[in-house]
């Protein structure tokens, strides 16, 4: 099976549905015009296509793996990696002052999600580098940034960030790797980092690693930690690689999916540090891009959505079983079932995909323009940014799921390739976040504000329907945004975070489904687009009232059975 | 993670929930009583804990492999089937005439279920071989029962079901395997079959193939085929195995899941076969064990969904991680969230039990039931079959990817062990009818007497939920029932079957909610059970409407986009 970039569908997406033309309406992104978007995203079409798709399946075949202290990559990954470099990719979005191409995360999110589609093991190398050069950029000394940015922005070195310990993964809080300062301003890192995502590999000159630590006498918690860069081999001034840090890999992960990207344990035994922006304030570095990782990994469920729903269609259209209603047929994408499960396929992967670059439009506004206008943009981007991450990322399985099940028996097979995407996406509602993390924080912090961005949000929704006409479709998606807009003042109502947090999940898919319908309405338009609309709103959109009973039924019912009678 | 056999929620369900003691008031099942059934469960609890779980996580790291055509099993394999059949397990439903315990369905189901949540892999060899034990017993000459029943009961053969080709799956019809008459009253059978599940082994003396073939002059589709017995190594009239049959292992499939269960392309090259029932009664002799053969894949979706519920929750009552409400706990498992995906694996995992055992006790009482009640109770059984396999293997499913959240990054990790039961459950939707065939044969072949057999379920949960006292709870069951009628209703009179079918897999569903509320009302009275049915009440049931929506739209919209428009 061939993936092939969707560009026509994503033009679709960036022109009629978010609007992206505007971006280039402002001083900043004044060259991301409709003409630069489109032969860049063909071009990027290309490299994924040519370089990256095929290495899918040997990635999964032959993992990664670790020989006397070094990790050795999957066949053709570093072939792979540098033809993503040598494009420029990496640095898509990276300030052109150090070689990036300055462009908007929209475009970004775009390469990104093919990226992910077409090998999301690999991919995920340059999307940590990434993340890196954002925190770099916003956070590190001029110094830092100059010795640095250059290497990572054109793939010469790869960057990986080191959060996770054994005791603690999404209580950041319980951190305990140290920083101790040495008498040069430099600080000696030592503890062990578990779940390192592309750890460490044999293809790039030098890795550098961004370590969450400890000062000493630090307070406990989120507020005692900084942000250390540590490079795997020590450069001189002129940015050469030298001597050997004091850290290692010990070990890889067994993993049920992404084999193609080393997932390590890494210690730090005293290892050769510099500090990222003030003491104390690595919490703050890290919130800065992990809205914009939560959204790269939103791009990733969504990049295995489109894949597998490709996959399914290219089956469905050729495998032949049993009488179909569409005479002479006889292919089993006539049958009522399956015409169902590629409906729903399709139709989850234009939602999330409409979500994430409304998201990442959203982003890109909020540096881009007018001043006035940025804190709206800025907390519309907070508010969607962990709907995109959960949503796309639990529909990325269960499309690779219904993949699967569209393949029946040969579905199970591993020579197919429908299973690798169910097993590489299991990873993606877990990282970076877990989605039930996400719904935490829609719920909590991100209607810490009284709900103004969730209004404002629902007020765009509304207006929207309203000015697509009185069609039965629009009264729909008013009626679900009316329950929506109910089960919000529910959540700002109600007596304790806790109630929140029980129904943070349904209420997130909620949300989610409600948004598709938004941008359906717009889709409807295009007879191409229309019977997809019509199956969203009318079918999908149906769970909308299911999923608000959940999300307001409160605490108490969820504590009713102590955890000693639940465990039994 | 230790297995456990969860006896005392197994017993609740058949005393309180369905009433099995009903099965000692038949004459056939007279020893049946809930003393005698509580002295086996427990035996084979005992058996399954010691016996079969240690060999869970070996079965998927060493393959089963084939090596010079012979197949070697994963490591302790034959010592776990030992234990199953020297237990007497295989034959626990078989006819006491040839060995068997003549036991309740209902009984064997719960073994099923139990060596399922043990060791899946392992588990679809004994499964198979009562399969066959049901063929024969109603199929086969008594001189072929004679020989073959024995060794199939006590364990010494094991046993196959070779239906599948390359080209026919789900469409039954479209095999081309032939059989040739022989002078001596036996068939040379020439074909190939693929995905034969246990399709060969290294502990059991022989190998007994029952294969779906076709006879010379025969008419197309499923009346011009036959059933065939073609023993590995021909048997003397003594019984004891000789020469080897013309039949070969030519490979077995890299799959996703059940690494330990051979699945084999098995090539027949005019084979010698023995005739099993009447020319043209192929299809028959299938269905006579198909209802039973769907129920043990349901018991295998149910025990997977048990035992990640087991490992859940013993995660979760471990692993700390922040501040939880509940105060100096700090174990996840009171996290809201978290609480939330327990309560939903822990009532989905009832729900399934609930129906699978109803629909085993239903599958009793059609043969012990006073004469004129057998065909209410066989017409119910045959309502059930669909919902309980579909629903139970995609609850296992579900549920086995919820022990993956549950865990956060752990569960991506092998060694742990969750992720294997979410690769091994995957198979339970596609095989034994995948779970859209299964939707399709409730709406149709199950609702082709007019809708009887559904009208007389849902008297039934309409008399029980009255019954139960005018709480909210039962006003919940009582409306949902309502619409569950209506959309039956309008399933009955679609103006076409394929508007059934569009629609059938949410109805489907739909009906299995309500399945569970009405036997969550009878377990509320119990105050441990009680906060579980309110939550699948309140909250899982009130995804009822949004599915019969979807069940109910008809046809039309699926096809509005032609297969090449949806393609693309």
């Amino acid at each position: 099976m061939t993936y092939r970039a969707p560009l026509a569908e994503i033009e679709f997406i960036l022109s009629r549905i978010i609007a992206a033309d505007r971006l280039a309406e402002t001083e900043r992104f004044a060259e991301a015009t409709a003409e630069t978007r489109a032969a860049i995203l063909e071009e990027a079409g290309r490299m994924v296509e040519n370089a990256i798709a095929p290495l899918q399946r040997a990635g999964d075949l032959h993992p990664a793996r670790l020989e006397n202290g070094v990790v050795r990559t999957s066949p053709g990954f570093a072939e792979g990696f540098r033809a993503i470099a040598e494009g420029g990719w990496v640095g898509i979005s990276a300030d052109p002052e150090h070689g990036g191409m300055g462009l908007p995360f929209t475009l970004g999110t775009v390469v990104n999600e093919m990226t992910a589609a077409a090998c999301l093991s690999l991919s995920l190398c340059p999307l940590l580098t990434q993340g890196q050069i954002e925190a770099l950029e916003h956070h590190a000394s001029d110094d830092l940034k100059a010795l640095y940015l250059p290497k990572l922005i054109d793939g010469t070195w790869t960057g990986t960030m080191n959060l996770t310990e054994p005791q603690a993964g999404s209580d950041v809080g319980a951190l305990r790797t140290r920083a101790e300062p040495n008498d040069d301003g430099t600080f000696a890192i030592t503890g062990q980092k578990i779940f390192i995502t592309w750890g460490d590999n044999d293809f790039a000159e030098n890795v550098s690693h961004l370590v969450l630590a400890r000062l000493p006498e630090a307070s406990k918690g989120t507020r005692g930690l900084s942000l250390f860069l540590v490079p795997k081999l020590i450069p001189d001034e002129a940015g050469k690689p030298g001597v050997r840090n004091a850290l290692k890999v010990v070990s890889l992960e067994h993993k049920l999916g992404i084999h193609g990207s080393p997932t390590a344990v890494l210690a730090f035994e005293g290892a050769t540090g510099w500090i990222v922006g003030e003491p104390g304030d690595g919490m703050a570095a890290m919130f800065t891009m992990m809205n914009n990782a939560r959204l790269g990994v939103a791009a990733e469920g969504l990049g295995i959505a489109e894949a597998a729903t490709q996959m399914a269609l290219a089956y469905a259209a050729e495998r032949k079983q049993g009488r179909t209603p569409v005479e002479g047929s006889g292919a089993i994408i006539d049958h009522a079932d399956v015409r169902r499960m590629l409906l729903r396929m399709k139709t989850l992967t234009f939602t999330a995909r409409a979500i994430c670059l409304d998201t990442a439009l959203s982003t890109d506004m909020a540096r881009a323009a007018p001043e006035a206008e940025r804190a709206g943009w800025k907390a519309r981007a907070a508010f969607l940014t962990p709907i995109a991450k959960a949503f796309s990322t639990d529909i990325g399985n269960e499309v690779a799921n219904l993949n699967i099940q569209v393949h029946g028996g040969m579905g199970f097979i591993e020579e197919t390739g429908a299973a690798q995407f169910a097993r590489d996406a299991r990873i993606t509602p877990i990282y970076e976040g877990t989605n039930g993390v996400q719904a935490m924080d829609l719920v909590g912090r991100k209607l810490s504000d009284g709900g103004a961005a969730a209004h404002a949000l629902l007020a765009e929704i509304e207006a929207g329907a309203k000015a697509s006409g009185d069609s039965e479709l629009a009264r729909r998606v008013l009626a679900a945004h009316a329950e929506v807009a109910r089960a919000t003042d529910w959540m700002l109502n109600a007596p304790e975070i806790n109630d929140r947090f029980a129904g943070a999940a349904p209420y997130l898919r909620a949300w989610a489904l409600l948004l598709g319908g938004w941008h359906f309405l717009k889709a409807a338009e295009d007879p191409g687009h229309a019977p997809l609309a019509a199956f969203h709103i009318r079918q999908a959109m149906a769970e909308i009232p299911g999923l608000l009973v959940a999300a307001t039924e409160g605490a108490a019912p969820l504590y009713a059975l102590s955890a000693e009678a639940l465990v039994g």
